[in-house]
């Protein structure tokens, strides 16, 4: 039985062979140009694309690049020169982003195990800390003493409130992130007090979230709490960080976020905030939303099998490279990622095919019973959406097969 | 509310100041000799003891080693001279098997998607290739011809059989795994016919199996289908590799596998087995049998937090390293592997945690809500069962965060 798939992103077309094309670039030039498959090809002119609807919508809100959704250099080079801040979860990354020439004072580095190595790093650089703690921000605080530097010091939220219907709840009764909402008032004035410099709250209610209504009563929710616990502390917030959330369509069914009527929600939510907010800077922190659909991961299909009545077509590629579209990365059930064969995209569909990686476990499948073209070992799959949280986010050493490849087009 | 752990598996102790021993070393002196945390420690006692009870139930049946289950260097320097062959699962297993000194001849090369130059280096070093489709063959046999190497194949069968409660179906029905029990007489004879080196059955029903009547019933099958299908085929095959699928206990109430009452049946079952077997030889292929228990994975805890009353050990770990223990390997509900606070080990638990990796997301959780006793920030934490289809099988680079050391003891 045919199962769907998710919907093929806009901006990919066929050229008159029905070759795809990325950025404007033939599918199979690019292989030939990074030397082989398994590969990702990001489509720079689509981040930008994302980022000009953003800026459109959003007037006056900083846009952040959460980096963790595709840390991969080049990609991360171009992006970080767009936008007005780069949200970073660890030391490894604050690394890749200052080798990628983000300037560390506009980078805020969130996560709830940071070492006194990550600390001190990060603090050396300039960067904010998003304090996930009480216990953390008395570190970051004797650090500092040490090392004579004064600390630039967020509060990261765990708000009682999360973004319905989210992909991943990321707040909401007890977490591991961030300060329960009651007790950050006695942190900030403790952190002000100190004489660190506080740089507001960092308040993340979820991700993935396709439905606008949920994420405007999410940001409704958060601005309210901003200022509420600016009162509570009797500090005004320089930067509310609203967190992201903001989804892209990956299955059957799933419409894109509608951005623009959350941008006017948000616009009339900021134009009537508490006057302890009214000096407040805010921003939005994303990564799935800018990046994910700007990715293809290209595979080759090394096999085509019959099985009891069932054909399959096996790639060089696979979970390995995309753990998510194979459907073991936070998934309850597993769903189609759209996939499509390559050099026959936009061909009509002509037969079922299951389409699996290299490895020899049945959870490496990357796209099951869908309708394709006609497909024979040599042409290559394309699996769209693999932007964010694809390479970086797998078990690449996995059976120790072929390395992905990796490159930017459209710059 | 308490959830339970999986049991720790035997072979672990603690010293007079309650530190957790593997390899009779204190987990604090290992970590120290690595020189941080994370940190795998296998203990290759535990594996020699796997080995010599395999020997010992198993009489005349070849211990095979999935080295897919661990390639860590070391360990499979060591296993590797143990066992009577290594399975591999793609061109690098190969060259990591080659670099730990084991000899090619004694290999197998099993995996649905084997590239050109893939097959290309097996034939080269005398790799037994199981091949999984009759396009594979012919590829191979092309290959032989343009080198001059006569290929050695062993043909993958999809049975119509899998294990019964099995963590994983590798057979039954449609499946990208062999070829279809109903095609591999002819595939045989082409073999044949064609000049090169028959090397028997590869037939592999299932992993992960806790159940002995499960794994008793599934090899009697095997058994009985290399005979059918060898008769049909008009050839004796030299070596039938029944497959592995032997489990270890992961999660609370499962019971370890009794293998003496499989060793039993398999050698009733092979006494009496028909004449076209008569002198074919039988391996068993083991992977998590051999090594799972032997891990342990070391995280220091960074932060210890309360949120709503539920408290949180934050850890320098996460799934970034072991991504099966966070529930995101293929299990439908995440359940708790045995987890312990290593320099508190067998004292009594005292009150309720959950152990979280570095990680910015709600899936990386080590444990959850499991009764230990209390700790703080600089304890180790054990994570059990990190022997087998841990790192290799983790998304490393997620996030940038510290790599994972890792380090044989007892050898």
């Amino acid at each position: 039985m045919t199962k769907p798939m998710g919907p093929i992103p806009a901006g990919f077309t066929a050229d008159a062979d029905g070759m795809l094309l990325i950025g404007g670039r033939r599918a199979d030039a690019l292989v030939a140009e990074a030397g082989d498959t398994p590969l990702f090809v990001y489509d720079l002119g689509l981040v930008e694309a994302k980022i000009a609807r953003f800026r459109a919508a959003f007037e006056g809100v900083h846009l952040h690049f959460a980096m963790k959704a595709n840390p991969y250099l080049p990609l991360l080079k171009h992006v970080g020169s767009k936008v007005d801040g780069v949200d970073l979860a660890s030391g490894g990354e604050l690394a890749i982003a200052m080798a990628a020439g983000v300037d560390p004072a506009v980078t805020s580095f969130a996560g709830p195990g940071k070492r006194d190595a990550d600390l001190e790093a990060a603090m050396r650089a300039g960067v904010t800390l998003n304090a996930e703690s009480e216990g953390e921000v008395e570190r970051a605080l004797a650090i500092g003493t040490r090392l004579g530097i004064r600390p630039r010091l967020a509060v990261r939220v765990n708000p009682d409130f999360e973004i319905k219907g989210s992909g991943m709840r990321m707040g909401g009764g007890a977490k591991p992130f961030g300060v329960d909402a009651a007790r950050v008032p006695a942190l900030v004035k403790r952190i002000v007090k100190a004489g660190a410099e506080w740089r507001g709250f960092h308040i993340f209610a979820g991700s993935q979230a396709l439905d606008a209504g949920a994420l405007i009563e999410a940001q409704t929710a958060t601005v309210a709490l901003a200022a509420e616990l600016a009162e509570a502390a009797g500090a005004e917030p320089p930067l509310v960080n609203l967190g992201g959330g903001f989804g892209i369509p990956y299955f059957h069914g799933e419409q894109a976020l509608d951005v623009e009527t959350i941008a006017a929600a948000l616009a009339e939510t900021l134009g009537k905030r508490p006057q302890v907010l009214a000096n407040t800077e805010f921003a939005i922190e994303l990564g799935r939303w800018l990046v994910g659909e700007c990715g293809v991961y290209l595979t080759r299909i090394v096999d085509r099998k019959e099985s009891h009545g069932k054909t399959f077509l096996v790639t060089d590629g696979g979970m390995q490279h995309q753990l998510a579209a194979s459907g073991n990365f936070g998934q309850v059930v597993r769903r189609n990622y759209p996939v499509a064969i390559a050099n026959r995209f936009g061909a009509g569909p002509e037969s079922d095919a299951t389409v699996v990686g290299c490895l020899c476990t049945p959870l490496d499948r990357l796209a099951d019973d869908v309708a394709l073209p006609d497909a024979r070992p040599g042409d290559l799959v394309a699996v769209f959406l693999a932007g964010a949280y694809g390479l970086s986010a797998s078990p690449q050493a996995f059976l120790a097969q072929q390395p992905a490849r990796e490159m930017v087009v459209g710059a």
